[in-house]
């Protein structure tokens, strides 16, 4: 715990609100070493902020983690703390948003509200609990308080939960959807590497699939052939393309472009994979 | 001094001259921690930094802060530092960033300009003061410096001033502007909680209000009635509210949308609020 | 080696990527300091990762570099470490992202590929060698590893090069180029101070010049004239300047406005400059 690490993800954007609770977290943890993962969550995406926490903190020391993608702030939602089976702690709202990277640490040990009014801020606001909550919540923790002191245990069957939706096999094709679009515009998909082996057996590189983009209110539907590449620069820049992600997911993208953009693509939407 | 705390507010935006600021200041304080509390205020929007700091800089621990917006870099304008009742030095140019939040750190206890060239870089440009002054000035302080080696004392009547508009209570109604808008779109109002108690009594949470942006040019005026809340969750979504937010000013806000843009609503842009 | 420094630049974006990387160093250099150069590169744009870590380097204290603007991840381009004279070790692709602030940092020295499995992640993915390559390679080096365990020794004439375009005087006019445009909008051009020295002489603050941004399919051409300024504040809001910038090229803005938005401007569109 000489120089504990707090992992920090947020919605909050680019004003002051991350720096304000990084100033929380260093006037109780002056030691501690704090990742930003991303304040740039589309706001108020709580299944976005769980897709991020859980692709990102595996590859990160063991440690706190504190997100906070929160639209019920103030309201009954509950506070809580998930001790995992890798030892991290993760805090934020009971929202579901902390679950997926439980999951993806070893599984979910025990769970807690933060009730400690000890190691919460002397006062309160309605409207952020980043800075008054979680943010010192994380710091104690941090130089060594017990996970036992937040609060009560709470049942892991009483929290929120938060499912990233299964592929399917039927038929000769592989249907999932987009759980995630990066900044590059690439689409991540919910079938992993192993979907798409128990859909088509192994795959070459080269090998032509017909993927289409289930039309959906305000986002047209699409279909194109696509190679199966292991890495973009497999194929021509400008040329679609469907690989298996650096998260062992199946990405859906353009070589040195924005395929996003180009499909009017948006999450959740349904894509459909068969042999080409 | 162990691990010297700096804060750091800039409009430089996303390219390298934040980056290039903390290298420098890490060249004099190897173990400096640096808080980055924002570089994307809008451009020359001193006020906007004024703001921030004034609002981010109570949270943090005492420490050396560093503000730059600063669109008279390399004329005349001074380059300052300001000690604060809570032993902070705010180091940055006399235009006003620094005022508010000096007043909000036990108030302003000497301010001297920034002369001593030993505390520079060797080589002093004309448009990067960020990098040449700034940073070096406050990583020496952050080492252990004496505030009194940064230049001689200047009189505090000479500094340029920045004060945040009042609100007034008149005829049954609370007048007020918008001080800065949020990431979220969140309207920020430069009327405090104290002032809506002045002008209405003890409000209890649900109580309806209202609100008439008025009309300036380029921004349509709107009026609508908003219900007076503890939290955005304790309304239905995308339903304007009004709140004290988590500085003690008036918030009005959509509860999970973007108020600001729905209203086409600007900085400055002035906010009447009466009883519905 | 008790604090390592190391400085990073992607063109990853606001995504989690840059964190997942920071993970990994801090993973097995716990007490390194690591400073963000940019992660807001344009995509594949490795030019202009190559001008932002040659104009950003020279001003952190001597340590490990890594740079990532990577359209070639998991083809055959080699992964590179550049050891420079001041004793600084570049990380990255050879693509020539990191050529140019080899030279500002005391010129390349010796080049070897990436080859030890051992400083790298024990699976390897084909799209976030950031992750798996770059990052772990330059934490081992970061806590003292040894250069030459990186892997073989390369010859400097294998690299992949990149060159800034040069200017040129012909017929009293300075021919250059414009390599890079700021977040403020501000077009930075190849020239030096030293070419406007050749081309015009001794150039006294208030001359004024004719620039003609060259027209290029999609950016039209623009003839103004413009004062030649030591610094914004010399000229009005609004007003076009030509200045040395800050580091030692010419720049050519509009004082507190974006000049790059009214000019319609791209990087590498012709910029001729002469006397008015």
């Amino acid at each position: 715990m000489d120089r504990p690490f707090i992992s920090f993800l947020t919605d909050f954007g680019p004003d002051s609100a991350p720096a304000v609770c990084r100033g929380v977290m260093w006037s109780i943890a002056p030691n501690a070493r704090i990742n930003d993962i991303s304040h740039s969550i589309r706001k108020y995406a709580i299944r976005d902020g769980a897709f991020l926490l859980w692709s990102a903190l595996p590859w990160m020391p063991a440690g706190i983690a504190v997100g906070v993608v929160d639209p019920g702030v103030g309201t009954a939602r509950r506070p809580i703390g998930l001790l995992t089976g890798r030892g991290d702690i993760l805090i934020g709202p009971d929202n579901g948003l902390l679950v997926p990277a439980a999951s993806a640490l070893g599984g979910l040990v025990e769970a807690r509200t933060l009730e400690n009014r000890e190691w919460m801020l002397a006062k309160i606001s309605s409207t952020f609990h980043g800075r008054d909550i979680f943010s010192p919540m994380a710091a104690h923790l941090a130089i060594g308080g017990d996970f036992a002191n937040v609060g009560p245990v709470v049942g892991k069957e009483t929290l929120v939960g938060m499912e990233f939706p299964a592929a399917t096999v039927a038929d000769g094709a592989l249907d999932t959807s987009i759980i995630f679009i990066a900044s590059f515009g690439n689409l991540h998909l919910t079938a992993t590497g192993d979907d798409m082996a128990s859909a088509f057996g192994a795959v070459e590189p080269g090998t032509r699939f017909r993927v289409e983009l289930v039309a959906t209110p305000g986002h047209p539907g699409h279909v194109e052939e696509v190679t199966w590449v292991r890495t973009f620069g497999d194929s021509m820049p400008m040329t679609p393309v469907l690989y298996e992600d650096s998260s062992g997911r199946l990405g859906y993208a353009d070589n040195q472009a924005d395929a996003a953009r180009r499909l009017g693509a948006t999450v959740d939407q349904q894509v459909r994979i068969r042999r080409a």
